[in-house]
């Protein structure tokens, strides 16, 4: 079992990364209370809510088990979460474990900042993009109809457990998305991984579980170093959004959970990576490879052709980026070099759009 | 005008106290971006929403209009204001401005504090309950259908501007709600302030100018003193909850908005002196008086008789100071002199709600 720290002073929490855990691990140091309410989804309770409650006996447990999917990350579905709290009686000391994908994650994670004004909670992963990504760095929330992740919390866990095992059962679609943000990694901050991730790709797609931890291990140090140094996004933090603002517009766009999010995020890479092509900020060779990973980890490169560039750029003007009416986006000057740009016209976007749904 | 300071290290913030203080006050110092919502209600609106958008010429102010009542105090309606913010395009640096009573400070806090993960707000409370109470210390929220105040965030304001002439329009009754709480610093902190109310209280309900100003100074003061020393609530701050447990029991047991929460907070102190009177902590004369206080500010005193002891109790169990399935309430050991306590057993709370019942 790996171990990494991310940074927060008084907010600082571990990540156990390792196979087996929900047997190895023994969380009850991080539940200070006597209850504790897991947080899970349909898929994943069968597989995995007993071997959890397992590890937990001595505590007063509950559950609450939401349906699966980005389209239930709503104020609503949240409100089931709040009302088991209460009919179980859960009191300011329960501890609240988020057991799922990043949905899971940022809702239990938000109801968990919210109900009686805050609880302690615990991330527990399954899914990679979860693994590498949402459950690391305390953005919690839930989307709105007009915008994703428009209305949450910072808020940090107690510790964040990723058992590698859970892998072995998702499904190959998610394991893609997953490593979207894999990529974004090597793109935005880490040009050797990137090349490492081209060299080794076909191993992580057959779930090798030495690359699966490597990469996760790689990611989350990578995410914690970012958000240790900007933990609520005043600034650098903004480069992990690479291909989000595009992504996002994308999920919204479609409808929540037609794309996942990964998927979207791929694609919206694949219009960013473009961008800073045109901008000449990157070669057409980095380009090239760019895209070329991107499409061999199984992702879309290429964006929803039933959105227009019009729809793209109406979604975007509710980005969290947004500043005074400009949209800014991260775009790249090199492979592992990210910057924050408003520096383009809205009509190249437009057209960088364009060129994405055909390729 | 007078002005007040809540120290809260980088979070401290002033309160501003005066008469016609939309004319006389300039907030715009207190406004970073260029984009201002104001969240008010459909009875609060029409009198002054003009007047607080007069002052703010320059920016691009949009407003959202709630229905009135603690009723409305949902996670539903609070997804009105953000989809207010999200059409009319308000991005991180918006400033949300609460103009109204305790719940629209309360949510347009909590919509503060969720949108985009944290905007900033301003508190501009027009009842005498949210100028002395709600709009200072930083409590936001909404109700759940099993509890109140369930959901919510510690958010403080840039500032809050208390512009008691709007105390001229207030009914009598929410006039009188806003006595309980001001009653309620004489009690737990501030004998001599407890005697003056008793000599002035006449004053009070003519609307007397300088009386008002005086208590709302003084509640003001006392609440910000507590406050600085424990922001959120590990322990001193419960004391301002006197009379809350018992209260917030029947604003949910009767149906949010029935009884103002006021109203059901001077039933609820008059069960917490009972109580303390019982335990031989405060003399017959001290609960006479104190009893006597409540009701000569037009208070109810006795709690409402269609709700049995047994649903009381039930309704209490899920109070935020619950810990470990034991019910803490604020207790006096004397006038002015208030304890945090679970030192009694749960036949003699029913007891005292008979008896509170019957008076």
């Amino acid at each position: 079992m790996k171990t990494l720290h991310v940074d927060l002073a008084e907010r600082s929490y571990p990540i156990y990364i390792g196979s087996d855990l929900f047997q190895k691990m023994d969380l009850r140091k991080y539940i200070t209370g006597s209850q504790v309410m897991v947080v899970s989804n349909a898929t994943v309770a069968p597989l995995y809510l007993e071997q959890v409650l397992a590890q937990l006996s001595g505590f007063n447990t509950e559950s609450v088990i939401l349906p699966d999917g980005e389209k239930y990350k709503t104020l609503e579905v949240l409100n089931q979460i709040f009302t088991a709290l209460l009919q179980g009686r859960c009191d300011r000391k329960v501890t609240l474990i988020a057991l799922g994908g990043g949905v899971i994650g940022d809702m239990a994670g938000f109801a968990a900042a919210c109900y009686q004004r805050g609880v302690p909670f615990i991330q527990i992963p399954t899914t990679l993009l979860s693994q590498v990504d949402s459950s690391v760095g305390g953005k919690t929330g839930v989307n709105h109809a007009l915008g994703k992740n428009m209305i949450g919390a910072f808020y940090q866990p107690q510790c964040v457990l990723i058992n590698i095992t859970t892998l072995n059962t998702l499904a190959d679609r998610e394991l893609s998305a997953g490593l979207a943000e894999v990529i974004k990694y090597g793109l935005i901050r880490d040009a050797e991984f990137f090349s490492w991730l081209e060299v080794n790709m076909a191993d992580l797609l057959a779930r090798d579980p030495h690359a699966l931890s490597y990469v996760i291990e790689r990611s989350c140090q990578c995410k914690a170093e970012i958000v240790a140094c900007d933990e609520t996004e005043q600034g650098i933090r903004a480069i992990l959004n690479l291909g989000h603002t595009f992504g996002h517009a994308i999920e919204t766009g479609m409808g929540y959970g037609t794309w996942l999010h990964g998927e979207a995020v791929g694609a919206g890479m694949v219009m960013a990576v473009e961008l800073s092509y045109r901008m000449t900020w990157l070669t057409q060779q980095e380009r090239d490879r760019s895209i070329a990973l991107i499409a061999a980890a199984g992702l879309p490169v290429k964006g929803p052709v039933n959105m227009s560039p019009a729809q793209y750029m109406d979604l975007m003007a509710v980005d969290k980026k947004v500043e005074a009416g400009r949209i800014k986006l991260i775009l790249l000057k090199g492979l592992g070099n990210a910057v924050i740009s408003d520096a383009f016209d809205s009509e190249l976007v437009k057209d960088v759009i364009s060129t994405c749904q055909a390729l």
